[in-house]
């Protein structure tokens, strides 16, 4: 029998999650999640743990590794190349090196099956191509508005990996000339201001320089976070409705850029800020349109991500195994 | 005997320049040249006069139509999905609709050679990568700094076109929010700072808002050109020289937000403007690896053209024909 189904892996700073996933991206069962964040800087013994938990996670889905064309890996720095993951701040185990992670899977699985593993934002972007909002898109560009703003860039259909296997880190491409510090220690990054975090950073700006009334000021500025905007922006506060308007036109014209460059057919959207869809899409469209080259003027959709919110992350990373 | 010659076709406003070109990039013999100005709308008029000096160019070479794989035109606004020149404000024939240029040449030629186009910086891109400075490279930008700034992308070996053809308008991303007006329509493109006409803007500014003493005072200020501002740095003026600082570091930045998109290994620089290699190098080299993230600091390349300049636009048509 013909193999049909792909193994997803989210490798995130606390947990990683496991899934097995069949061809129209439907989960076989509940996610298997195990703590990415018990193993310190061992990454031997966290990779046997993930191994351990893989082949549990096929077993509780009814399949055998036989059944199973590959196993797909979505983690923070991971190169798609060298199938290293590397520098990744939040990972203990990955935080002053680099880890042959792909490798070391392989082989403490032992059992013949490959590992493909790419960043988490382009495993975002292969998801949704495959799965998702971007089937039938040979050319678009993957956002993911979460505590960063990370980016996948498919140009005819596929993954934009660049020389290094770094391309696409579209949250620090400038934004504001000279403004905010960012966290990867330059100034003005569209991560700096897009992000959740970034959002939140602004509202703090606002409510420290202005006297405007707000909903936001009967919380602790320290503790702001960009659900409490959103919650406002829901009660119709004024000041955090402005707060979107203002993060959407930062992302509106960030991506008239970004359509300078690949010309995509869509900006498909993802992660937990792209949830406040309703205040930030009207005014991210309109400053895409009023700053994009006439060409591509009202050609150019934005569209929000179409899969399961919690299980997206594995579905993207399953989503590369296909290719195995 | 296989064939293993192509032709490449430089379409420009005032002139239209034909080359039979070998495998190394070399061409055969002078360039066969025609006026693209002396037919009014007439588009059939002006590729029936092309298909008849394209045979002539062969012919001349010492070839016949059975020597040639096909034919690369490299031409303003030129699609390479459609085959066809569309919009292109400096081709009259070409200047108010759409031109199926591709087909018409095919059946003008009437021999069953074949024709693909591209627009000419995507032809410069090309041409490095098959003869030039990108030689060996799958990963780079080109930019063409002319009388205004091209680009051509090019990620694993391939051009990217985008979902219309049309991708790789980098001298159109922002480079001074709310600045300068651009030919776009639009303010602040990097085209309106970083061009030969760009460069010549600024120091039109610069003369009238300061008092600071140059060369270029001696001028009139209406007919400064960028070829003016280069002999005058070259005499040492310190006005011209910071207009190549300035306009550097635009570049520069400009590069630094490219990299984060494509990752590439080089960026190469082509066209009149880059002919002051010895003023833009450092100041763009210097701010690109300022702005650029700390992964890729030091690690991409500027180069420059390595291609006979007066030919440089035949090769790069002609390299897209080896495709066909």
């Amino acid at each position: 029998m013909a193999k049909e189904y792909v193994v997803g892996v989210d490798v995130g700073g606390q947990t990683t999650k496991i899934g097995v996933v069949n061809a129209k991206g439907d989960m076989l069962a509940d996610a298997t999640i195990i703590r990415s964040d018990t193993y310190g800087a061992d990454a031997g013994a966290y990779i046997k743990a993930l191994a351990a938990a893989i082949k549990e996670s096929i077993a509780v889905s009814g399949k055998t590794p036989e059944d199973i064309i590959g196993i797909g890996v979505g983690a923070p720095n991971g190169n798609y190349y060298t199938g290293e993951v590397a520098f990744a701040p939040n990972l203990e185990w990955a935080a002053n090196g680099s880890v042959p992670f792909a490798k070391m899977l392989e082989e403490a699985l032992g059992c013949g099956l490959r590992v493909t593993l790419t960043n988490d934002a382009n495993a975002a972007a292969v998801g949704e191509m495959t799965y998702g909002a971007a089937k039938g898109m040979k050319d678009f560009i993957m956002i993911t508005l979460g505590t960063g703003v990370g980016s996948g860039i498919v140009v005819d259909g596929k993954v934009v990996y660049g020389h290094d296997g770094f391309a696409g880190e579209l949250g620090h491409v400038n934004v504001v000339r000279g403004g905010r510090a960012c966290g990867c220690g330059r100034k003005g990054c569209l991560e700096a201001y897009c992000s959740a975090v970034g959002i939140a950073r602004t509202a703090r700006e606002w409510l420290e320089c202005t006297d405007e009334p707000s909903l936001l000021r009967l919380l602790d500025p320290e503790k702001l976070a960009s659900k409490d905007i959103y919650d406002a922006a829901k009660r119709g506060d004024r000041m955090a409705l402005r707060l979107f308007d203002y993060t959407g036109t930062l992302l509106g014209r960030s991506f008239a850029d970004y359509i300078a460059f690949s010309a995509p057919q869509a900006i498909v959207l993802f992660g937990g800020l792209a949830r406040a869809r309703e205040f930030l899409y009207e005014p991210m469209l309109k400053a895409m349109n009023e700053n994009v080259l006439n060409i591509w003027k009202d050609k150019v959709k934005i569209v929000f991500s179409s899969l399961p919110e919690s299980d997206a992350a594995i579905l993207g990373a399953s989503a590369l195994a296909w290719e195995l």
